[in-house]
C-alpha cells in the first residue's frame, strides 16, 4: 500500500508543474498570461455552470474528470496555441509520449483509467468528449472579449479563422452557447 | 434563456478573479506563491488520484464539485492562511457575505445548488465534506516538504500546531494518508 501511495503522490507532485505552463490566453483583467492549471479549474467551472447547454447524453461528472486531466500532457509537451503555427502530427506524437510518461507514474489501474479518459477527450467523438471540447474552446474567446482581444490581437486572428477553430467545435458540442457568443464575436471583429 | 446565459457567463467572468488571489503556499519548485484557482485544480486532482483513501460512503464526484467551488468566496474575502492569526468569527461572516454575492450572480436554481454544496463543505460533517476537507488540508504540507518548508518557515509553525490544524482533519477524513505523511513531517520538524 505504501508503494501505491508513493506512486500516487509522485504523480501529484509532478502535476504541480502544470502551474508553470503558460498559455497564449490572458486573465480577464489583462494582468498576465493564464497557466494551464488555473485554466483547467476555470473550464471545469464552465462545464458545471453551463451543464444545461449539454445534450441529454452528456454526463457532466465524466466531463469534469476529462477537463481535470485534459492538459496534464502539457507538462512535457507544452501548450500549443490554437492560433499558432503547429505541426499537428508532431504535436500529437509529443502529447502521446507525454501521456505515456505522466500517466505511467501512477499505479497501473489508475494510469489506465486516466489514459482512457484522456484518449476519449482527444478523440472528440463521445458525447462527453464533444461537450468537454466545446467548453475548452469557449473559455478563451470569452476572456479575449473581456480583455480587449488578447490572443486574437497577438496572433492576428481573423473571424474566419476563429469560426473554423472555435465555431466548429462549439456549434457541435454546445450550439446554444455559440448562438450567445456569435453576435459578440461579430461585434468585436467588425471593429 | 439569454438572461440566464448572461448570468451564467457573468459569474464565470467574475470567477476569473480567483486566479489573482494568492495563498501562503508556494509551488513545489519554490518559484512563486500559489493562487487559489490553480490550488483548486490541484486539490481536485488529489481527490481523484487518492479516491481509494476515502471511506465507503464518499462519492468522489460530489467531492470534486465541492473542491471546484470551495475557494470562490476568496474573490471577496481573500485567503486566510491556516497558520496566520485570524478572527474566525469575522472570517466566517466575511465568507458568508462573499457567498451571498458571488453565488447570487447565478440563476437562482444554480446559485442555490452551489451554495448548498459550499455550506456542506464548510460544515465539514457529511462524509463527502470530511474527505474534501482532509484533501484540501493535505496538499500544502506535501508542497512544503518539496520546497523546503514554505509556509511553515514563513509562519514559524511547530509540529504541534501542524498536528492540530492539519493532523486532526486529515486523520478524520483520510487516515491512511496521515499515516503516510506523519513520518515525513516528523523527519522535517526533527531538523
Amino acid at each position: 500500500m505504501t508503494d501505491r501511495l508513493d506512486a500516487q503522490i509522485a504523480f501529484l507532485s509532478e502535476a504541480d508543474k502544470l502551474k508553470s505552463v503558460l498559455r497564449a490566453s490572458r486573465l480577464h483583467d489583462n494582468s498576465r498570461f493564464e497557466n494551464s492549471a488555473e485554466h483547467s479549474w476555470h473550464v471545469m467551472l464552465y462545464a458545471l455552470v453551463l451543464a444545461d447547454q449539454a445534450g441529454p447524453d452528456v454526463r457532466i461528472d465524466r466531463v469534469l474528470r476529462m477537463l481535470l486531466l485534459h492538459d496534464i500532457v502539457e507538462i512535457d509537451a507544452g501548450d500549443n496555441p490554437i492560433h499558432g503555427t503547429v505541426d499537428h502530427a508532431a504535436m500529437e506524437a509529443q502529447e502521446k509520449t507525454a501521456a505515456d510518461r505522466l500517466f505511467g507514474l501512477l499505479p497501473a489501474d489508475l494510469g489506465a483509467e486516466f489514459r482512457a479518459l484522456w484518449d476519449e477527450f482527444e478523440a472528440a467523438e463521445s458525447p462527453d468528449a464533444v461537450f468537454a471540447k466545446s467548453i475548452d474552446r469557449v473559455q478563451t474567446p470569452i476572456g479575449n472579449l473581456a480583455n480587449g482581444g488578447g490572443s486574437w490581437v497577438d496572433y492576428g486572428v481573423t473571424f474566419e479563422q476563429l469560426d473554423t477553430r472555435v465555431g466548429v467545435p462549439v456549434r457541435r458540442g454546445a450550439p446554444g452557447l455559440w448562438a450567445w457568443l456569435l453576435p459578440r464575436l461579430q461585434g468585436f471583429f467588425a471593429k
